[in-house]
């Protein structure tokens, strides 16, 4: 029935991948990918892409570097291959936290990304949450951002959680924040911090807007240490707050983030599959919920030539 | 003493281009502009600019389109004319807004914009409070995005003003009235709006964060309607701001702006004059300071390859 | 029947869109298009393009600039929604006149617009009577370059007109008009101006070649003032010329030359309907012949992939 | 001196280097060109040009593709030598001729060739009388066209002809003869002919314009085979004119082009030394005009940073 | 039955163009050529290819610069023309031998060559026995590598030739050869020559490896004057070879070459059609086998999407 | 004295950096990288660079993909901040091994590499021994490759061994061998060896040429585990070498790769210090000679617009 569909799965998205595939009821194309001994990425397609278009999924994680440059070269085998097109599914795009120069002589390292992809031949982009929307005007090529966040929310009213209050991680998530709440239909809160530079320890300064006897709610794009979602669930207790939960899209985790989960204020973390590989498994606090059917539903309808954004209608 | 500093000025920009050149004691260099009877721009460079480095100081903006032409002809013309390089000072870029595919099948207009700059030659732009810092990485050469809400707060702390809360307009602007409310070291306050598509008419949902007795300071990166700041100053006179003003970038202003602020709670708008050829004359509500000085160094420093990221430290 | 046909219409361009359409026996498709309180212009597709060939119809003219930006943005929105081809028709090309340095230091404007539509992934331009036919050169893509003052000696020799004599508005345009007199078979003349600079008025010196007791017939590309038409009529009829006409592909028209045709010497002026919005209707000296039909069937063929050229073959 | 100048001469260009580098007092600079047995042409740069400013001068011309590919290997040679930038100096440009789709399904090869060029590397292009002044639009890089026939201009009333006329070899060439005609202060008048596709025979039909009793100056930008030229001469002279001169930029001259001279109506044909390595010599009816101080005078403001348009200027 | 396919020849490649469109079955599709007095090349398609994936066969050689400029002219005919695709099928890519720096300030004629391809939009290469499988890299588009020397090893055995070595014409043929020794699973020598620096003279130094008794067949991609290949021949018979025979993908042969393999050591020379138009006809100790069902197979493959690598397994 | 040289130090050449800053009397340029705790890099450059001539010394191994990620960030980084140009030192390009399609559908991988480095506007690059001088031509900008080797052969020399055959470590390094033993005018043996796909064990066929009773020296581009190395070492004590040395210019070596070169027939190894952070310290067998002087020097000649080709003249 699909069998058009070829999609191939680099080394960071292997279990998406199969997720997607079966939703679509497709196989997961053949290929191969080594590491050699100096530390080398080797990948080779492993059937004909002569006029096909083709679907890759890799998240740019766990480790950064070499799954970009992984897949980096994938797109560049499949378009000296001859692919049709090459649609690169990013569900979780690491660089994009570098997207601007937020200090003197940095560099701006998602554009970097970006230029690359479009260098080696990427025809399109489907990605979900981008740390910033304007990120889509890094790329040339058309780039679809997924509206992760959703997902979350659905299984947050599924499992019956009540009186709830959304809660921006962050002032820079803050207009986030408030599209989410606005979809959950409830009101807005927002953590104002003071982010001492690249040492990721956080100081909470605030809480603005009211939190009493509510469930919050903190929403953020990624967590990684945790130190800011742990900050805010404490803070958010000591305003008052009932319950705290979380709804962050990118479930990146370093090492040793899961014991602090555990011993903080902290009641339900939910987290989407964009990120597998991690350094450590999940503790039950953290509920992994699968994005597996947006993604391939968003792939069906691209392969279809149907409309990419109807999918976030009602 | 500054005798190679050769700056050139677009229709949009004559002023501030004069007290720029004032301010570093040197001549605006001749050039010409025509508009032919069937709206075609024409532009002639009126001086030998072979193997020079070429500043031209140009808003987009009053009307919009037709400057942006025109300085895409600038610098195709001082190209062509063998410039050794162009720096585009563009004190306003109108199409930063349109940073975003925020709605399905728009176009990303500031990518579009920064595109065409970067096809003409442009080697490098000096702006200030882009809409999103983000949009540096829409350019490959190098972007000063200069820091215009600083003059303003300088301007504000020398009138006096006291007792301050800093009011974000909404909440795509927390994380910079937080930034500048940092640097004013005092707290901040968000309103949380709810804007209907493309009516420019904006509906506040509420203000969170405390503004009860303070001098409420709405910041945001331009105001043209004026309806989002009106309706923001009648919520914070509502929840007991004292006294509201406003430190706003770029004062656009269409027609029929300065008559509602004049019927409005707003006692006080600081804007720069970043933007001329206003469709009418300001009030006496609105302040407009110079930002000529704050242009004028970062021209200074580039042109003698000094640092542009030294001007914000201090 | 043309179901497959997906053309939109630019703001320019709306009343030849519609007559496109008709004659092809589809709808004009469904598309958004604002311009803002600050003069921004805004642009929403309105249907699912996904892998289609889309067709924009887009005159630059009425006003210049303003067309030119929305139809980059048209293209833009196109191209980011995953069009499989973007086609701009562009009856009239108005920068097509800025097409060499015949000064020092302008700017090759017609090559800046090209370059520009070719950075946001225009993939063809079908156009008509381009002010020279290098500016095909200009581009990358393929150009189709219609033969307007094909249709419009077409009408005439339809409305029995006898006797003629072809006669190049100026020397720049002797090659179209030798061109021209041979299609419809009959001798050339040739105006010689001197015309000063940007002042958009000619001196007429001389017509060499013999236009006595003839009807003559001035061809040009596009008439805005109406100055230098004006004059020749006046010189032909010097001449000994029984009769002043003329045949101008793009009727651009600038505020009062409606008057100055009506006061002159000339008596009939053929045009096509590439150009609309004209700020005054046009009097009874003046007939617009329609060149839908022509542009209908180019978009056809394209879309068929039958040969254009095949149209001028006799 | 001039220590500085570094000028190199490729194989279709050796007299003129040599003549420039007279006029600038600086040697020709050291480089290798060699064929080999297949064919193939190879070139080596025989000084350090690391980080200088460097001029290659080359027709491409006799023959025609090798000296084209030859340009382009030496301009890659400099870039690969870390040159600063890299000037072509192409006295006669000769696929300028191909710069327009005149029939159906041809190749724009002057943009092909404008391409090739800026795919290399190449910084800026002086050149003389391009088949048109639209291909200086062909390039994004600057292009100094210099205006050979003053120099012939010059020549012709230095040696005393009077009673002028100018006339133009075809109605193509219409607008440059107008110019040059004013230049000369006298009047135009054009030749119209028709010319069959393809086979270099043209049909002269008409002389517009009055020569009777006149010296009249034939002008065209290049002379290869010679038949338009010596079919105008023929109808000149039974128009009446009492004596027939050309003034011809390039003197291309094919094989048995002299012997067809010789025997024609035309007294005196000037032509600059911009092509040199012609199949045979000229006759004495051909007289050979040097423009190596014009492109030494060009080189040389290059250089120094000063207008090139100011050369043009009375 | 393979009315899809449009084959077109360039001048240089005619007899194997006619040959793979036999062995498809198809004829070759309609097009012009023309050489002008002044050495320029016009190229004309004279078919209608809009939307068509087209083929064209060109070798760059004989002689090689007018053959290349050829080229490129054929391919911006058919992108402008509309073609969906151009594939250029370059039996013979001459400029092959110039892929790298070996001396100070040399060009890198094969990266030259392949931008030159790339900027008119060539959308894929066909070649057989590149100098050196690095020059797939130098293009961005895919190459297809076919593998002439296997035809020439198939013909070699089923002559009924025995015993053999393989020997690399020099060591940078070394890892070519034990490959198509590899192949035909014998063992391999190299010899190891000393070339003067471009004048074609090589001065055998040594053959290592067992040669002794055995029938040798030296190996290379190219010959032109034969003088590498007439040396190895005597040397190989010197070291006690019983026989010499060649197996070289191009002959190119410039004038005098025949004469010089006459009197050689050498007894049979296997050489493919990918070179025509050569100077002089060959002697019979020169066997032209064709690779004509080797690109026929490979363009069937490209244009039904199916694998061209699949054509060298087994 | 070399105040204006401005060199960085990426992370993977820390040493090197500082050994070719000793060498010029400079300091190492302040910059700042960290790693995230999710695995992204960061850089930060720590001087102003505005209009600076920036040198960035980073070799892409240890690890691969994240020192090769990082110095595309530190190349964004200078560039932003405006530096005049950015020369990437890289003493071991460590994706130089991928540069060609040797299999079906495989990435060329140093051609994306090459692209990645021109895309962030690298704009020269210095490195030593690439895998094959074509990589030259992957790139654009100028590459100046040092010849390691020689450096090597010097300290061979110097410690007095004699007595010398080079034996290429396989065919593909035939011809490096070949020159590298006329620099040390010796003769030259090839090792032909067949190596199995992907799993980097090499199984030796034959060493062809003499090597009975002198010291044989390996030569290779670069060691990692040291298979080949170690057989080769064996086979030629097999065949009679009374010493076996090698000189192979970049040391990468894997884990566990020093007790096997322990365990061999290998005397000495010579290898540079193009590569540090390695996994184990060398051993005894192991002399590291340092190139620092060698990139010093080419660095200096580059900032004084000296020629780097003359460092290799005798």
């Amino acid at each position: 029935m699909n069998d058009d569909l070829m999609i191939f799965s680099g080394t960071a998205s292997t279990d998406l991948t199969r997720s997607i595939c079966e939703y679509l009821e497709v196989p997961v194309r053949k290929s191969i990918c080594r590491t050699f001994s100096d530390g080398n990425t080797f990948v080779q397609v492993g059937e004909n892409v002569r006029g096909r278009n083709v679907f890759i999924v890799q998240s740019t994680i766990h480790p950064t570097n070499d799954k970009f440059m992984e897949l980096l070269f994938w797109i560049d085998a499949f378009k000296r291959a001859s692919a049709a097109s090459v649609t690169a599914v990013i569900p979780y795009f690491s660089y994009g936290k570098g997207d601007k120069k937020d200090e003197p002589r940095v560099s701006i390292r998602a554009r970097v990304c970006a230029d690359a992809l479009e260098s080696v031949g990427c025809d399109r982009v489907v990605t979900m949450d981008l740390h910033s929307p304007q990120i889509q005007g890094f790329f040339h090529i058309p780039v679809d951002n997924l509206f992760g966040l959703k997902t979350l929310g659905a299984q947050i009213i599924g499992d019956g959680v009540k009186n709830l209050v959304v809660v921006a991680a962050d002032t820079g998530f803050a207009e986030e924040a408030r599209q989410f709440a606005h979809y959950l239909n409830v009101s807005v809160a927002i953590s104002v911090k003071k982010r001492e530079r690249h040492d990721e320890k956080a100081e909470i300064t605030d809480i603005i807007g009211d939190v009493k006897g509510k469930t919050a709610i903190v929403v953020d794009d990624f967590v990684i240490s945790g130190s800011t979602l742990i900050e805010n669930a404490h803070s958010l207790r000591e305003k008052g707050a009932s319950r705290v939960m979380a709804a962050i899209t990118h479930g990146v985790f370093a090492h040793g983030t899961m014991a602090k989960i555990e011993a903080s204020a902290l009641d339900t973390l939910y987290v989407t599959d964009s990120v597998e590989n991690r350094p450590e498994a999940v503790t039950d606090r953290v509920k992994v919920v699968s994005v597996a059917s947006c993604f391939g539903e968003a792939i069906q309808r691209i392969s279809r030539l149907e409309s990419v954004s109807d999918m976030f209608l009602k």
